[in-house]
């Protein structure tokens, strides 16, 4: 559906600015507090947390990350999952968010009512609450921009850094081939990401966003190298369809397409291994995992890895 | 200066994200704390408050906000500024930023660092730290969306809803004329607000950004209209400048423009206002204040207050 009206009568513009806070309050529903805790004074309210929160901000842009033939729906829900994805690969939930929205004046009510409602439903099936925001107009340009808040799960928040050579390198899912659906469809890792860091042997962690091959480079300890087994790589069968028509092998595709919404983690070389899977299989069923190699001292990458040299993830500037 | 670069050497695209995050870092300098705790993990990690927290967002947009004629640093100065007036008008004092930033490819990496300087003074000025944020990719745009957290600086956060009839309306500074050059070099009122926050008798309050006659609407209790002396609005200067220029009258324009980032507020019809004007003498010498009038009864507005139906303030949307 195209974000933008047919008919002048159905856009934004001539709904005008008053109005259309007002529907949008109506739009969000329960999941828009009243003001001062939600939208409506110059900054929304947010109750005391006591602990340390977590905060991430990731837009969708029009021609970027949707075009004419996705469900707006889909848009407003993919917006706040991005983020949520985020929160999880720290092992946090969310809390409150905010967002700042650009419209073009020709935008259509319809297609943003569309739009609120697949964040309002995606907002409540995470318990989220959409506190404030912004309207803004702009030329030739939708981009919705959100700001989410969250807190820890336990007493632990997971980062990046603390992997060391020697620890095992799992992922969740399947990878590759996103853009044939997976990113619009896919279910943010909250309840692995926050059970995983009640597993003081994971080590390091983060969400797959930009392509195993490049997301890898960030988890990999100074002075070492991920090696990464080829055949164990949970290829995804999109990305065995989406190579039957780019002449790239589907491995590539995996490693390098972006948009996994997986999460990547270093367990512990001294953890048991046989009992952590056990206990993921009990944890989450439905939730594939994979050790797909593990860290090594650089120069000790065995000649079988995957050379990471040759595949690249996403690029966010080009030219 | 013009956000895009002559050649495409001098280019955001040229460069590459890896490089250009890490040119962020460094223009950011102390502002920007090291991971997890800033940018360089999936999420920032905030320290604990205690407290209730105050969240707001607002962006700048090329050709909505700026354009070639603006100094970059100018921009990322207001970006902040913008959000930090919001804090003021409810009493509060920023924390931590973070900070999404869409460029077309194009851009060049000098005007980036200019913006990027602007924002670290003015966030070193205020004692806000970038805590993280986004860089994406779009065509023909160039816009960076702030999203500012903030706490309270006493027991009192003052919020839009809370005047009577009977209270009188004051306002800081002077209105209107704002674009020939006062929304670039505004000083938010941030220990204004703080000071105004510890005054019982302040009962409501916001900061005028769409202009007082549109504002003020918010600021009014239901069943009571704001009567408005006329001769008491404090026009600017530049209001009047302009004034020459676009047959409008001055005090239309100190109505109406908009973006004069000053704070209206209510002050109880029980306070003693020549002890309330001296004590803000005392703390603000070079601040001015001016009571323009109050809220009366709907029905009891004299005739000779300001009729608002004839004035408009700035509106997000227009066709």
């Amino acid at each position: 559906m195209s974000p933008f009206a047919k008919n002048k009568s159905g856009s934004v513009a001539a709904l005008g600015e008053e109005k259309l806070i007002a529907l949008i309050r109506r739009w969000l529903g329960a999941v828009s507090p009243p003001a001062p805790f939600g939208i409506g004074d110059d900054c929304a309210v947010l109750p005391a947390t006591g602990a340390r929160q977590l905060i991430t901000t990731d837009p969708v842009i029009y021609g970027r990350h949707f075009d004419d033939a996705t469900p707006p729906a889909a848009v407003g829900a993919k917006l706040l999952k991005r983020n949520l994805s985020d929160l999880a690969a720290m092992g946090a939930q969310p809390t409150a968010a905010v967002l700042s929205i650009t419209l073009d004046p020709r935008v259509s009510v319809r297609w943003l009512e569309q739009f609120y409602r697949g964040l309002a439903a995606t907002s409540r099936r995470w318990r989220v609450r959409i506190v404030g925001g912004d309207l803004t107009q702009a030329k030739n340009f939708v981009g919705a921009y959100l700001t989410l808040l969250g807190r820890a799960t336990g007493p632990r928040i997971v980062t990046r850094t603390g992997a060391r050579p020697g620890d095992a390198i799992y992922v969740t899912g399947q990878l590759g081939g996103s853009q044939l659906g997976h990113h619009w469809r896919f279910t943010p890792r909250l309840a692995e990401g926050a059970w995983l860091a009640q597993q003081s042997a994971v080590r390091a962690m983060m969400d797959v966003s930009d392509g195993l091959a490049k997301d890898l480079r960030a988890l990999t300890p100074p002075g070492a190298k991920p090696a990464i087994d080829a055949t164990a790589v949970p290829v995804s069968a999109a990305a065995r369809r989406l190579a039957a028509h780019t002449k790239k092998t589907p491995l590539r595709h995996a490693l390098c397409d972006g948009e996994d919404y997986e999460i990547v983690f270093a367990l512990a070389r001294t953890a048991d291994r046989a009992t952590f899977e056990k206990s993921w299989l009990h944890a989450f069923p439905r939730t594939r995992l994979t050790r797909i190699g593990q860290f090594v001292r650089a120069g000790k990458l065995p000649a079988d890895a995957i050379n990471f040299d040759d595949y690249h993830g996403y690029e966010h500037l080009k030219g």
